[in-house]
């Protein structure tokens, strides 16, 4: 388990370094799955096992004390997450257009509004086979440990992409 | 501060008492804002300055060691949540319908996909003005103190309800 406010190396720091505080926020929801005043980043700063991926933190860089962060991300077609385990949760929310999670060695297709929960030291991805974008609301523990990427060789990958 | 597991008297228990352990779980939306394997539960379990609301515990009763629930409401037309301030913050995504917030003095327009996030010890309610479904998922802290319910003056509830 690390510390609060750091991050594994594969994701981006939650917070910009600025010292915030707590205070009331409205993210408007605009156009093309965006939030007025939250910025579009890349899934992870390192790695090459992930494909067409882009997050949106939505609760955890501006200073909110919960314990837990909000993120959305969005795969483009034929794109993917790492494929990856650790200790810690993730429960998912299908909110744009459809998409698929691999947990383990089953498949799970995700539609509007369905809710996933990832038990702990589970090997899952997210990818996206369908023609439209595939977005979802992600949400983890604050304090949280680094995911241990799984290496596959290409019979498991043959799902990446499949239409 | 109580502890996990306990809940404050307004609110319904997250636990049904077995004792679960984590599983993946895969709650399929359904027609109407229902989730396969949810129960519809009422908003809280006492208290009469909440009005037409009911909720749906996704994540925090099935035995998953987050450090967050995740629960939906839904406000029928004209309906009301308590209006209530705790040390925990709310995180609130709107997926059905519109609605409004009022955080302590300032009412916001609630849409599809925005996003509020309420401070520690904010007076706040939620509340539906309009002729249809309002639904929104609000994240928590699985630990969590008890909301302390405020009340106000007729002028003070003047907004609710008002078309």
């Amino acid at each position: 388990m690390r510390n609060k406010g750091e991050n594994s190396s594969c994701e981006l720091p939650e917070s910009n370094g600025k010292t915030k505080h707590n205070k009331n926020r409205h993210y408007r929801f605009e156009e093309n799955f965006r939030w007025k005043g939250v910025r579009v980043q890349e899934y992870k700063s390192e790695g090459h096992n992930w494909h067409g991926i882009a997050r949106q933190t939505l609760i955890g860089a501006g200073g909110e004390s919960t314990k837990f962060h909000l993120r959305y991300f969005e795969i483009e077609p034929d794109g993917y997450s790492s494929f990856e385990k650790h200790k810690h949760e993730h429960v998912v929310i299908g909110v744009r257009g459809r998409g698929r999670a691999k947990i383990n060695r089953r498949n799970i297709d995700l539609n509007f509004m369905d809710v996933l929960y990832i038990k702990p030291n589970e090997p899952h991805r997210l990818y996206n086979p369908f023609n439209e974008p595939f977005g979802f609301m992600c949400i983890v523990n604050a304090k949280r440990d680094r995911p241990e990427q799984i290496l596959i060789g290409t019979k498991g990958q043959r799902h990446i992409g499949t239409k």
